[in-house]
């Protein structure tokens, strides 16, 4: 029985041909297919936003979705591509960490070295695989073709973890967490790798928090952003489980000159 | 019977995981529906800009498409989310005056408080409606469940109405209009709130018009940007009807230093 | 028959309801229809670019697809739309140049003047032929409406050469070759219009090239960006056919300061 969706997950942007030429491979070899575009717009390079990407969409596709991810800095060396099936799922990938998201929430995963050439475009580029292998593979695999004709499976294929909070003596305000700021979204906003459990032991209480990100103090622990005054930040779980720091109606990420990358500290109360 | 088309009209941005979410949930109701994408780049939690965005883009669409718009600054308050039934097209979105120009042009609209949460996606967040509450209500109508059974009717929605310009004396060419510039497009034309017949008693005739904007003075009427000389700023009707200002094959907002909300006059002749 | 698949290349940018309207036009007459975007982001009114995005695009798309490329800064003037039908597949376009690749490439094309109005939108206005002309046109051919009831064919339709390396003996290492660096893409690889065999005759030898870019020395020719040392420049051949300039993990355009239309000197060994 055939799949019926792919979706795309990339860092080629969209302001030339890439994404667009990966469709019409699609297309040429299964006309029926439904393609979505998750975002084009991961980081260029990052596997960690093309896990996070990922990680937070696929669940709420159907069963038998194909996932595409090509965030492949390693295109045109040794590293695999991959064929995983997960527990009602699909992903084609390269091998260097970027599914670590879906390795770690799917049981059961099936790993394949996807390399059997005959389903990869010909001539094979050394710099454009999601147009010559990732693309193609996804759209025989919908037609119907075994996942096991595609290639052996593995065990060794790349993993990395996520960034968990990490209990630090010398925050600003004390013993506690210790965090960090996974990724500025749309609005602005914070995300940071603090989820609920991390918060259980004391350094959440009620609707008081006290965190410190850049210098500024956060204390208001909220259901959602809308909930803020205008101007003071303040700290909800987000919709993919996090903890996000926000000004309703503003750019936290501006507003408090933080990014990416930056440091947050929770401490205990 | 069923209905073949969603679209979707956000301020998510295409850089993250969100509008690829809101798919997936609409395809795991619907697999058979066609999804398109108006835009996500609705400035942030600005209501006006997407009353404009949906109110230029529904008419286009055959009978029977579902619109979802979601700019919703209020998510996870007790703003409600609304179903509107058109003459011949639904709209979802949260009741904040985001439909206001739907409500301005379509004859006899029913409005809806979607309120039936058996539709909504469990467990409901407080932050992402998009994907717990507009998606799975949209993809569950196109599945031809009836409004009816998705809420109560109500009559005290809110919406605003779109500013017009108004008389005004002090104009720096003496009496005239007053208008602002409503946004500026990829090209870097200013739309402004004028529309034709705002000008017809004096205030343009022929090819000539007495416009003032940011100190820059506009005196060409044409009938399309391409009728201007390199350099000079020309006026004529978009294709929504509104006055522009742009300069051919240049940035009118760059090179007069002029953007959203900037007065825009226009003097009699 | 019907056609299935339609494309669009614009410049119309995705920030406002340019794009989904065009959508909602062409579904309105064929809601059958996929429609692929290859991108909306061609640089604005730029003819080059246009060409070289739907000339790299394409060729990977199932025959009987139609393509819609919207490049048109004299929209509203009588530059005529054109329909054009190639060796599997069509092509519809304003009559400026943004074809010449397509022209180039394909054998035995056939160009007609789209003016049969009774296939576009009314009223027909005069700055979003897009809305009003092509996609419409489009969509009616994708009903299997005949080409030859769409306009008569002609032969005087304009189109550009791409621009080519040159001899140029004042190059900064002695005599060679000059070309051009024809686009930045999204990973800020500097895209040049050197193709393999312009390096045919000592200009490139094994994993070496003598290559001059904004005061930069580039001297690795190797087979894929990954294989770079981090911070050091190399060039390859892209997956369009092209040499390109990168920085392994890097941004060259930044890091060498170099950008569209920066001249490329390739010296002879």
């Amino acid at each position: 029985m055939a799949n019926s969706i792919i979706t795309l997950t990339t860092d080629y942007g969209t302001d030339d041909h890439l994404v667009g030429t990966l469709k019409g491979v699609i297309l040429k070899i299964n006309p029926e297919i439904t393609i979505v575009d998750i975002t084009h717009r991961v980081a260029p390079f990052d596997l960690l936003d093309g896990a996070l990407t990922i990680g937070s969409a696929y669940s709420y596709f159907p069963p038998k979705t194909i996932h595409v991810v090509v965030v492949d800095p390693g295109v045109g060396t040794d590293r695999r591509p991959l064929l995983v099936s997960g527990q009602s799922q699909y992903f084609i990938a390269p091998d260097n960490g970027v599914l670590s998201l879906v390795y770690e929430r799917e049981a059961n995963v099936v790993v394949r070295h996807a390399n059997a050439e005959h389903y990869y475009l010909q001539p094979l580029s050394k710099t454009f695989h999601g147009r010559d292998v990732f693309a193609p593979v996804a759209a025989w695999l919908s037609k119907g073709y075994q996942t096991a004709s595609m290639g052996e499976e593995i065990t060794d294929y790349k993993k990395f973890t996520l960034p968990r909070p990490k209990d630090w003596d010398g925050g600003p305000k004390g013993p506690g967490l210790k965090g960090v700021v996974l990724r500025v979204d749309t609005f602005g906003n914070l995300v940071t790798n603090f989820r609920e459990q991390d918060l259980h032991d004391g350094a959440a209480v009620g609707q008081t928090i006290n965190l410190q990100v850049g210098g500024h103090e956060v204390t208001h622990l909220v259901d959602t952003f809308a909930m803020g005054k205008t101007g003071v930040p303040i700290a909800y779980f987000g919709s993919s489980g996090y903890l996000e720091i926000a000004i309703n109606k503003g750019h936290a990420s501006r507003t408090l000159g933080v990014g990416r990358g930056a440091a947050v500290f929770v401490a205990k109360q």
